[in-house]
């Protein structure tokens, strides 16, 4: 009888599967999702109990996943950010700093004036029909923000846009990636998302099939990835960047690393570069990303470039290049390499964290592939249109001419300034420590300067069943309310110990900052010194 | 050589697991993932070209993904509309009428004039201090804007928050949640995010470890349930909605769905209630969610309680009741019950859909779970700030006594009036029609009436490989502009054939659209009745 319901029901589904998406209806391999026909007169059967959800019971590769610049040494600094609250005086300092994760504003950072005004316009449209307004904006931001929602159908900015967002701001975006590169750019190229972390996952999700799919990693890396490859079931392929040769990326290092994993048939698909690099804060020369482009092109690899920190520069001679003005300036097209650069409003001199805003350039990838992306982002609907708005504005500053240049370039690089002099003095201040050396931050807004140790410390750490670089961290922590992450949770050669700090900390809070840090690492080295 | 390699390397990396994350270096089940030496002597080999990525070698998951409300349909739509750009006149309509998504302000509804006010002045805080502001905006919006920033860390609207959200906005939701109750909430089980999408998501990634674990889903459903299902590689269950009871939920045809799939080893975690109902708009009655509070108490399954319509019912007799509520009122506590009830500020009177806000609060489930799920939020840092606020703003709206307050209820009550006018006459109007039968929608914003189809169009279809349903809405598109979803992707039982239209076209709208609809039906029906 069940028997009969099951072909009736496959038989009736399949007239109804055609060229609908009632597939959907069955997903997973298990074709036994839908032996089920309605109201039929089986009696329902008496059910016992059954266990609830548990740590043991939930999805692995969520227990898997970590996030380093989250996790457990922040946890453990809200707790005393609350202790200090209720109980002043309790700790041996007056406030938590957090140099653990890259959010600008939340140290002090001012956002670009020209930015907030445009997006408060575009979010109450009334202000435009009012005389106020205009002793209250700058006559540009007016105008942006008319030109913005003209863009708009119905300049509904509360309504779902197109699933890769709303096409003017991609065509604005693709004007302003082509005026960085001098290559054009497409629209239909582009995915707005709500930040580059959720078009790192789509991504993710559209490579990885199995644990046996690889993709390869900077070793440090940003744990966005190994936390994505994680959740997705995939297996991260480690590259190594060389410390002694300032994080160089060495592609005997990559070739190496592909080797091996195919020679235990994982199947690699992709290749992550994050230039300016993070936690590392390195910039790649033009040569080495095009020996990068050549090796993804030959070993037909897909190029996820992280691009986040592109306007975080602070060597002069240093500069950035996207990756893909590198590719079309060796004359290579979509045909030969298929690149995605991620790019987000919450790094540069904007800062915008809380905003949500970035997008992803797709080239390279076939129409059929790209149209399985954009059936992913319509599953979210759409990334929200303030971050839509914001992503456009990053790739179309003001321009000379306009009312608001002057102001915007004085805040712009007012930030970039002071955050070259606070990387400089960080980096300074970490290598005069006992056993410590720093890389330069030539970009990025990161320092992950190398711990050597002392065999007692990390005695000291194992007895506690902890990293070494944790313990370091944590004590740190404890003694100065500065938090930092410890290498571990980027990764490192083994048997080597980091942290990662940002270079976030506004400049008047940095001599403070840096007499806490030395003195506790003098305390710390007579304590274990060997 | 190597054999030893991959020992140090495990060895040291072991040492440097201890309490930190880099065991997430080495996802996926497979422990081949992190053989891996660095620098090791080895020469890299030469090697072959590997081919790109196509459809055939992407995650299969993804292409099983199916999202039928920006599906082939709106494609279609989507050309239409440009050829209408391009060549006036050369279809006969002049606009595409999208009745495929509940995306009010996209068909002209205005947004509520307080929520923006208060989002204007959090974005540019520069207006507080200008005596300007006062002429332009309400005295309670400014107050409120104060008040917002104020729970806001330094005011840093632009900084990445706490990943469950702000937590003095999920303070204030948490009030809002007991005052609709009368019970209280906790701003700990409260998780802020992207609108209500990705907190379904979330939930789906936490519960589903292969496609042996099933999700009990209506059906007719919303099919992000379907897609979310397939992306995460389980099983949907069904469960048959009765469309001859008004599209009751009867608790026997639950019990047998969920015994049939335990009959066939697959795991149901969890049952997925949308109430009101998506698309098929009915409201459940009191007595209806206690019998199935008691079956997910019974068989010990997580109920994912879709409540983002809230705000939209339009039969007199009817009232939304959360299951939280419903829960407590029947003296069950978390202990009894795990219940995430979702919230969006896309749907309501409020239809803010481009902001992306939304929450799902989390109770029953034990703490180190729900640590679980705020890694997995943290891995994307936090929800946009504004649709934050906008979340916490919809579920504390302005009160007696407030400057705004007569006319938000005026702006409100009119929105929620003319939907249920809407409801009402797009009912009557398919109801009107031969060999269509609609039910009432007593909330939502949709309408899912049945098609009585004759043969000869069910063979017409078939002769284009279309599903019935599919091939009438198509029909529909090209001859009135009209863009409804074909039921076959929402599902139905099998053989009946459905379409679902939202009711948010502009009440001016209605008679010409009506007499649209009409006029095709009568067309279509003179063309195939048997």
């Amino acid at each position: 009888m069940r028997r009969l319901a099951i072909d009736r029901a496959k038989r009736l589904l399949f007239g109804s599967f055609l060229s609908s998406s009632q597939s959907s209806l069955a997903p997973g391999p298990s074709s036994s999702c839908f032996p089920f026909s309605p109201f039929s007169s089986e009696a329902a059967m008496s059910l016992s109990k059954f266990p609830p959800i548990t740590v043991e019971t939930i999805n692995p590769k969520v227990k898997k996943c970590e996030y380093a610049v989250r996790g457990e040494i922040v946890s453990h600094a809200q707790r005393l950010q609350q202790e200090l609250q209720t109980k002043p005086g309790s700790h041996p300092f007056e406030e938590i700093l957090y140099c653990n994760i890259g959010n600008p504003q939340a140290l002090g950072q001012q956002p670009i004036t020209f930015f907030r005004e445009v997006l408060a316009l575009c979010n109450y449209p009334a202000l435009l029909d009012r005389d106020e307004t205009h002793a209250l904006f700058s006559s540009d931001a007016i105008a942006k923000a008319w030109e913005i929602l003209d863009l708009i159908p119905d300049r509904a900015t509360g309504a779902y846009s197109h699933s890769q967002g709303i096409k003017g701001l991609r065509e604005a975006i693709a004007v302003g990636i082509a005026e960085r590169d001098g290559f054009p750019a497409k629209a239909d190229d582009i995915f707005l998302t709500d930040g580059a972390s959720p078009a790192v996952h789509m991504m993710m999700q559209l490579l990885i099939r199995s644990e046996e799919d690889g993709i390869l990693c900077p070793i440090p890396q940003y744990p966005l990835y190994s936390a994505s490859i994680a959740l997705h079931g995939g297996c991260l392929v480690p590259y190594y960047l060389d410390e002694a040769k300032g994080w160089g990326l060495e592609i005997f290092e990559l070739k190496k690393q592909l080797q091996a994993a195919r020679t235990q048939n994982i199947c690699v698909r992709a290749l992550v570069v994050i230039n300016p690099g993070n936690p590392t804060g390195q910039v790649l020369s033009e040569e080495n990303q095009k020996e990068i482009v050549e090796f993804c092109r030959n070993e037909g690899l897909v190029l996820l470039a992280d691009e986040v920190y592109q306007e975080n520069i602070y060597a002069d001679n240093k500069k950035f290049n996207s990756f893909k003005k590198i590719s079309r300036s060796m004359g290579y097209s979509g045909d030969d390499l298929s690149l995605v650069s991620f790019q987000s409003v919450s790094k540069g001199y904007y800062g915008e964290c809380g905003k949500r805003g970035g997008y992803m350039e797709v080239t390279g990838l076939s129409p059929d592939v790209k149209e399985q992306i954009y059936k992913v982002a319509s599953v979210n609907l759409c990334s929200n249109i303030s971050g839509q708005i914001l992503a456009s504005l990053v790739m179309n500053p003001p321009k000379v001419g306009d009312e608001s240049y002057e102001s915007y370039i004085a805040e712009r690089d007012e930030i970039l300034s002071s955050l070259a002099r606070r990387a400089k003095a960080l980096e300074d201040a970490f290598n005069s420590l006992e056993g410590v050396t720093c890389n330069k931050a030539e970009g990025a807004m990161y320092l992950f300067p190398r711990l050597h140790l002392p065999q007692k410390a990390i005695k000291a750490a194992e007895a506690v069943k902890t990293a070494p670089d944790a313990y370091y961290a944590h004590r740190l922590l404890d003694a100065t309310g500065i938090v930092v992450v410890p290498g571990s949770g980027f990764g490192q050669v083994p048997g080597t110990w980091h942290i990662r700090s940002t270079i976030l900390p506004q400049e008047d809070k940095i001599p403070a900052i840096l007499s806490r840090l030395k003195a506790f690492h003098e305390a710390f080295m007579d304590e274990f010194r060997d």
